[in-house]
């Protein structure tokens, strides 16, 4: 994720000069063939040969509300749509096998964008989930930049860890990122936007060598895959994505399981408070938002897997959620209810 | 799809006045569980337990240049987007199992739209591909209504049936309707639309009652899923969903195949001349597009499964068509080059 301006300027032809056929030619020659898939892109489906049972889950991201095109370039995007639905197939335990990838934009958009973008895609499923790859997909015209994303896993005969399964006594271990997503958006918002809050690129470069941690987390975040697996081998009773901010999703993990998790503020402290330089405040790790990593809880007998670090126990249910044992209210997120800066 | 304007009128709270929870809780309630689901909506990612290769396939329609609420009731839309996309499934042979829904839309919304598109989504599956059943999916904002559709198929230890397999000698057949989609969209453009291309709503009901069978075939259409399963069974060679128009798919089936396909007019004048109690033009027929048939190609000595009527011959390679054993030059849909009336 260095040097992220080099593809932000695009030049050369638009969607709309190159046509369908020609722009799907020149994504389709960025993108490796799926270990997995016995018919890649190009037929009415693709086909995968899983050896277990299947995961799927989809999410779909909007120019606006989900990303801006002076923040994100092309690359960035691709990888960022790669691995946030990677992150949900990790979260079930299971190894992701393939990505679909519905494209809709306006005819003028630069066709080096979307190259770029097709690139992303690919170098964060070789670096993330080796072996995945975009197996299919399809374009079409939008007002804005939409790209939907649909993610499929292989369990491989494992069964699924879901958000139903911890029971008191459980220790909650996470991995990955924690506030640092969420201190890269502040640092976009405050330093490379307008008083009016529209997105500008000018001060990119800046923040890319002040805070590239937090630019990264942001823009193209890295979640830790293939923990999601070991988690499941290791016994984890409970796993969960944390995408809408940790205490919101302990919030549901605690509520899905009838049990409440009980986050430790020392623990969190120690080993999330200082990323990137500086300090991350307890409510932007108990906030943030897009963190992408994995919420996940195991027996207490058990040894917690490289990267997984202890941050709270489950308890009987009693409230929502308890921070050091005292009820925690968790702030929200809300698509429809948010109002961006820059907004209408 | 009789009565079509009965929701078209929504009242009632926007999709901002809901908020995404209580939302969510809607449309969950509308939808049928899949059989093959041993987990469905609610966690990171749905499970499904199929019995031989997977089948992918994605496909995303926006508002706009692919449906228009005047026109599309939210149930007709729900329905639309699923039959089209377990069309696809079929086209590779396999049998529907789960589909994945992600919605972008304006917070000004009225839920009610969206209530009935779950309704058309569920309706569809449990008509067209029963046991196939929305599985997961996610909602967001965009500036326009857009919904991006994930099939997956079963092949249940059968091989797919792609456009590769056609070999010269083989009959050409086909499923389903033709030219009868489009047919739909011109009478909408026609009698439904302002001199400047805006869709109203308020010749629909008069339509309805003329052309039930155009109308429908355009806005909720009824793709003959379950013969793809016979053809495959039945030994099918090559098979496609036509999507873009007879000409322009059966021209694409036979390069894949590395082989011409020759269509018969007379043969698809007598099987597909009459709908709807009026004339099909054979231009109508060849590239009338959204069609959403199996083009189907078989040995020559297999029976064809009741539904299919021959349509043609493959031959060895020449032209990229042939029409009554004459060139054809099939006529393209870009998304990108196509101007629609309303177009800014």
């Amino acid at each position: 994720m260095q040097n992220p301006s080099a593809d932000r300027s695009e030049t050369g032809p638009t969607v709309e000069e190159l046509g369908e056929s020609g722009l799907l030619a020149r994504i389709l020659a960025r993108l490796s063939p799926a270990a997995t898939a016995t018919v890649g892109p190009g037929d009415d489906a693709a086909v995968l040969r899983p050896r277990g049972e299947v995961v799927v889950t989809s999410d779909t991201m909007v120019e606006g509300p989900d990303f801006r095109r002076a923040w994100h370039s092309g690359f960035e995007l691709g990888w960022k749509l790669a691995a946030t639905n990677l992150s949900d197939v990790a979260a079930m335990g299971a190894r992701p096998i393939g990505l679909t990838v519905s494209i809709a934009c306006p005819a003028d958009l630069p066709v080096a964008y979307l190259e770029r973008l097709a690139e992303g895609l690919d170098a964060a499923c070789r670096t993330l989930a080796p072996g995945c790859g975009v197996v299919g997909g399809d374009l079409g015209r939008a007002p804005v930049l939409t790209a939907a994303v649909t993610a499929l896993g292989d369990l491989g005969g494992r069964r699924p860890v879901l958000r139903s399964g911890a029971h008191a006594g459980d220790v909650v271990a996470y991995a990955g990122d924690l506030g640092l997503a969420g201190l890269g958006l502040s640092l976009l918002f405050d330093r490379a936007a307008t008083t009016r809050g529209e997105a500008h690129g000018r001060t990119l470069g800046e923040l890319w060598t002040e805070h590239p941690e937090a630019l990264a987390a942001q823009l193209a975040p890295s979640p830790p895959i293939g923990l999601g697996i070991e988690a499941a081998k290791r016994g984890a009773t409970a796993m969960m994505d944390v995408s809408d901010g940790l205490a919101l999703d302990a919030a549901r993990l605690g509520e899905a399981s009838g049990v409440t998790i009980d986050l430790d503020p020392r623990r969190l402290e120690a080993a999330f408070g200082e990323r990137d330089g500086e300090r991350i405040p307890l409510d932007a790790m108990l906030s943030g938002g897009e963190d992408h990593g994995l919420l996940t809880v195991f027996p207490a007998l058990v040894r917690l897997p490289a990267g997984f670090s202890a941050i709270g126990r489950v308890r009987p249910r009693s409230a929502p959620l308890l921070v050091g044992g005292r009820p925690h209210e968790p702030r929200g997120w809300d698509p429809y209810l948010v109002r961006w800066p820059g907004d209408g």
